[in-house]
Order: C-alpha cells, then structure tokens, then sequence
C-alpha cells in the first residue's frame, strides 16, 4: 500500500553552514517530507538518503501530481520494508540539488543574482552537516536509522562516522567507500560534456534563458549506461533496430539508442546542470579513508552503528567487491554487520528495483530494529 | 628491429565501389603501405586491417616524421612476430577515414564540395571489397594471412567470409562478431557528442572553417574509457591528485582527469568527426549471423581459412567469451582454430601493447604459415 498523498514542507537555517571547501552558505533552507508518526520518545525516526538524480519525495504522490510517485515507493510505506505505520521516515533533498533545496539556481546573497558555477562545490560530509541540523530542528537527538543507495550510502556511512551516537543502525546499498578511477572518468566525461556546451555560458545559462541540454543529455546518456548491466541491456534491448533494417544514416538504428537518448532527453528538460556538476564532484570527493592514510579500518573505528550493508551482483558502477571491503573493515572494527549480495540482474539501478530477496533482507532488518526498539520500551 | 624509413602510396580505383547501404563511390582513393618484398608467385602477402583511430601506417616511420611511429610497430618488422624478412605486409586505410584514403573531407565529384555528412555509410563488408580491389591490383590471389585487432579483427573475419578462398589464414584479435547493446550505447554517446556540438554544422563545418572539437574530446574520452581495464586505470591512476589536494571546483583534481582531457584534446586536433561518426557506424551493424538469423555457425559455414584467435582476460569492451563464441562456431564448422587467452592487466588497448606471451602467440602462429608456405615450396 502506497503512503498516498504527501506534501514537501521547508525548512530555513539563517546561521551559516560551514563547508568542508572553506567556504559557507550564508544562510539556506532545506525542503524536506515525511512519512508516519514520530514517536513521544522520538526514537522511531529514519532519514533516506538520496542519489543522484532524486529528491526528499521518497515515496507517496503529491495531491495536484498524482503520476509523481516518490523514487522509494516500493521500499516505503504502510506494510512495506521500511514500514511507516511503525517507522517516522524523512526524505530530505541535499543543497545545491535542483527540487527544492538551496542550490545554484537560487540568488547567491552576496549578489543578488543566481549562484551559478558560483556555488560552492558541496561534499557527503556537508550534506550530512546540514542533515543534522534538519534533526535538530526536530527534535530527532538519535535515528533508529540512516539509509541509503549508491550516493545515498556514502551519506549513511558518513553519519556513521561524523555522527557516531545519533545512529542505531545504518544501512548502507549498493555504495562505496570511495570512487575507483573508471568512476570518477565516467563522470568527468559528464562534466565536460556540460562545462563545454556553449549554452553553458560558464554556469550563467539562467540569465541567458537557456540550458545546456546537448551537455546534460550526454552526460545523463553516459551515466544510465553505468547504472544497467550489460546482461541486462543485452537482454532487454540487444541489437534489436528501430525500423527492422539499418538506416545507413546517424539518426536512430538500434533500439538501445532510442531509449538512451529518450533518457538524455528527458533528463535534460528538468535536471540543472549546475547541480549536475557539483553532485558528480560530492561523489568524487567521498573517501572517508582519505584522512587516515587510505585505512578504511581506521576511519570507520569511530563508527557506534549496526549496519547493513547489501550489493548487486552485476552492479559493475560499485560491485560487490566495494560493499565487502566496508563490511571487512567494519567486522576488524568489531562492528555488528549483516550483509546481503543479491544476484540480480539489473545492475546498479536494482537497488531502486523490485527484487524479493532483497525487499525481505530490508524488511527483517527493520523488523529486528522495531524489536530492539520494543525490547527497550521506546517503540 | 623496426622497418625504418616508409613511404606512403596511394592507388587510384576509376570504377564505382558498390556499397551495402545502397549507394556507390563513383571513384576512389586508397592509400597504403606496405614493407617487404612480395615474392615470386605472391604468396607471402599479409593484410593488416586498422581498428579505429589507426590507420594504414603500421609500422616504421616517415623520413620527415621521425616520431610517427606506425601503430603495430612492435607486431611488424624484420625479426618480428609478423617477420617482414619473409612476409610482405600491406597496410591500407580504409575509405572514409582521415588519414589519405577517400573520405568525408574529400570532394564529393556530384558537387565538387566535401561530402561531409554526406560520405556513405561505409560497413566493415564495403571494406574488404575496397581492399580486395587493391590485392587484384597489386597481384594478390590468396593471402598467406589477413589480420586484424578490434575493428580490424571484424574485417580479418569478414575476408574469411566473403573472400574464402583469398586468404590462408585469418587472425582475429581482440574482436567479436558483434557489439553487444552496452558497446552500441557507448557508441551512441560518442556520436551524439559531435553530432550536437554546434561546430559540427551538420557534417559541414570545412566549409565553416571550424572542427567540432568538444564532441570529438568527449567522443574519445569515453571510448578510451572503455579501452582500459578498471583494474589497470586503478593500478596506473587510482585516485592520485595532480595538486595533492582537492580544488573544489571544475578543474582538474584527479590525474585520470588529467590524462583523459589529454587524449580528447590531442584527438580532436587531428581527427575528423564525420570520420569518427562513419566508422563507429560500420562497428555498430558488423553481425555477419544476421542474414542467419543470428546463427554464427552457418554465417562461418562458407569459411576455408584457418584462424588463430586472441583474447585478453580485463577487455571487457570485447572480452574474451565473444572469441570464444566464435571459436565455438569455428569448431563447429570443423575449421582449424587456435586459441590463446591471455591473463594481461591492460584491457582491450592490450592487442596493441607488448606483452610477451601474445607475441610469442603470434609469432609461432606466422612460424606455421612459414613452414606451411616452405612445404609446398612457395615460401
């Protein structure tokens, strides 16, 4: 059963947020959902993190989009994995992203004009700064989670690291410690692909009244390849043509291209190319090792959580060999740590798919963290 | 020892080429190299067939380019794996590329401008056609060998098809029967780069006196990422930093950064685009199972060469079970095959690379048409 009808709330931050590049937002609101009833202890509440393209809108419709379902619907709601009749469940979209959010679009105070490139290039830790500030004003002193898939782990394993005690459990999908070169390559190729579109205009395309599309559009064409499989790609597209027959031309032969560039397309029409630049940087920049010498042991010995952590078998973005190192360095920490490996096809993208093992391993987990929660009398 | 000192020639082809996709060349140009000396009764002939960006300068080097080295210069020369103290090796650009032979910065006869856009689509079949055209010229029956990495291992495979009896042996390295959806795709993102960077003016842009350089940088970027293994792109950049520490902005952090904005930056000052959009065409429809319905074994059916097939185990852009698929199919056909996967770190740009065991693969390979040759006393 769908959560039905929400509605994003926002919230202001006059003081300023210091960020790890040096700089600071003056001042910044954050646009937030949330899901179910938070408790009187305030001991049932569960942050999801988000990835790169989605939103705090995790799950559910709004009243006047009712085809605008949430990015986690599958995995949130009334009886699902993370149930909301038991669990308070937050979205919150992360600054400088294009749904809501302070971001590049909005006027930079200092100018009164849009930040442009000119907004600074935030990182995970900044976000999970700025996350904790939203818990604050809520009144949420510990979650009985932190949540998330791809970028949306790095910012769980973040919490777990910089916010040790106000974490019980931490469940971390089909992530990493860090990018591998072949990742951060993808994702300079995105970039260049914007930053050298003339309708970029340095990042000042809103007072142009354009939008780099043709840069957006490869760069979203390059990324969707990484998140699919090639099994899965061959299985669903192969080489099957458009028209029945080569076209001898460069307009669409195969249907792979189709749906690729259908993809691009449609990205390109609501995605901000600023914020494009600057969440593929956050996703660079993540490698919470980096400060100990590249010792992911040590950078994760603060952590206080239990974890879950659970990969893909054919996710080759961030395979399974990733999601292992940190279950590694958590166990040489003593840490409590389930993981699961699923065998599915679909690549990166499953941790957004429906997958029966994978939705059961999520909702046991949660059910054991509602008994501890029960156990303790604060359920 | 290398070749030393070549020349470039080139051949005047007066009648119409025929092309798949329906069109004709009215007339062409081919240009080629070749190093060794043909023998008496020609049979110690090998054809070299590029791969993408190469072209008919296998080895040597140019009197006024003492630096041009030719790209299979470690394969081919005197005492080399194809030893050119017994073999003659030709090397020949295929039409529509930018390095001599006829192509889309050529004029168009119909109008007297580049073709541009307008160049045919060319297929790896209109290819061996052209080439085969410059044998009959130069006295070539029978091939001891045709060879070929890549794109250029397509056409080796595509001689042993349509020319049966014009070639002894066929080497197919580093290649595949077809491209899988994911290779398509990443196909598709190079050509759409070029094919929307406003430089690119529809194919026209000699006439503009521009080049469309972004999309040909971003082009290349991708397709060299998908050259290199992961494993060697960790191993040779890992997340080292040019200015050891993070920028927070868009320039350069990473050296893989760094080195991929270098290879599309040099490849765009001397690649042409309408080039790069034709030939990953011909990669994109090379299936010779498709009039067989799919069926590889019958497509292999009509062969009478014998091959010698080479994989390497990190390509993964053609990885080592698309050779086994048609070494299966090869078998099945009862042909004499040869096999050798080699356990190499460097992806699929290891077809290029020095790698001791693949020479020596190779070498002995060219020892056996030797022997063979000498047997029937024509070596």
């Amino acid at each position: 059963m769908s959560i039905g009808i929400v509605s994003p709330q926002v919230m202001h931050f006059a003081e300023p947020l210091p960020l790890q590049g040096g700089a600071a937002l003056a001042d910044y609101s954050l646009t937030y959902e949330t899901y179910g009833t938070l408790n009187a202890d305030k001991s049932n509440a569960v942050l999801v993190c988000h990835a790169l393209n989605a939103s705090h809108h995790v799950a559910g419709v709004y009243a006047d989009e009712p085809d605008n379902v949430g990015w986690w619907d599958n995995m949130v709601g009334p009886g699902k994995s993370l149930d909301t009749d038991k669990f308070f469940v937050i979205g919150v979209n992360n600054l400088g992203s294009c749904f809501g959010s302070t971001g590049p679009m909005h006027a930079n105070p200092a100018t009164g004009k849009p930040y442009g490139a000119d907004f600074p290039v935030v990182t995970v830790e900044d976000w999970v700064n700025a996350q904790a500030r939203l818990a604050d004003r809520l009144g949420i002193a510990q979650f009985a989670a932190v949540m998330g898939g791809s970028l949306g782990g790095m910012q769980a394993l973040a919490w777990s690291i910089m916010y040790p005690e106000r974490l019980r459990h931490c469940l971390v999908i089909a992530s990493t410690p860090k990018l591998s070169a072949q990742n951060i390559a993808f994702n300079d190729v995105a970039r260049q692909a914007i930053l050298t579109d003339p309708q970029y205009h340095g990042g000042d395309f809103y007072a142009h009244g354009v939008v780099p599309k043709n840069g957006l559009r490869v760069a979203r064409m390059v990324g969707h390849i990484t998140y699919l499989s090639d099994d899965d790609m061959a299985e669903k597209f192969g080489r099957d043509l458009r028209s029945g027959d080569y076209q001898f031309g460069y307009g669409i032969d195969f249907e792979i291209e189709s749906y690729l560039r259908y993809q691009g397309d449609k990205f390109s029409t609501y995605f901000d190319a600023n914020t494009y630049l600057l969440i593929t940087k956050a996703l660079d920049y993540f490698d919470p090792a980096r400060e100990f010498g590249g010792d992911l042991v040590k950078a994760l010995a603060c952590t206080r959580a239990k974890f879950l952590l659970v990969s893909f078998t054919t996710d080759w973005r961030f395979s399974p060999e990733r999601s292992r190192e940190m279950v590694q360095a958590l166990v040489a920490n003593k840490r409590r740590v389930s993981y699961a490996e699923i065998d599915a096809p679909h690549g990166h993208d499953a941790f957004l798919l429906d997958d029966e093992r994978y939705m059961k391993v999520v909702r046991e987990y949660y059910a054991s963290i509602w008994t501890e929660l029960a156990q303790e009398g604060r359920a």
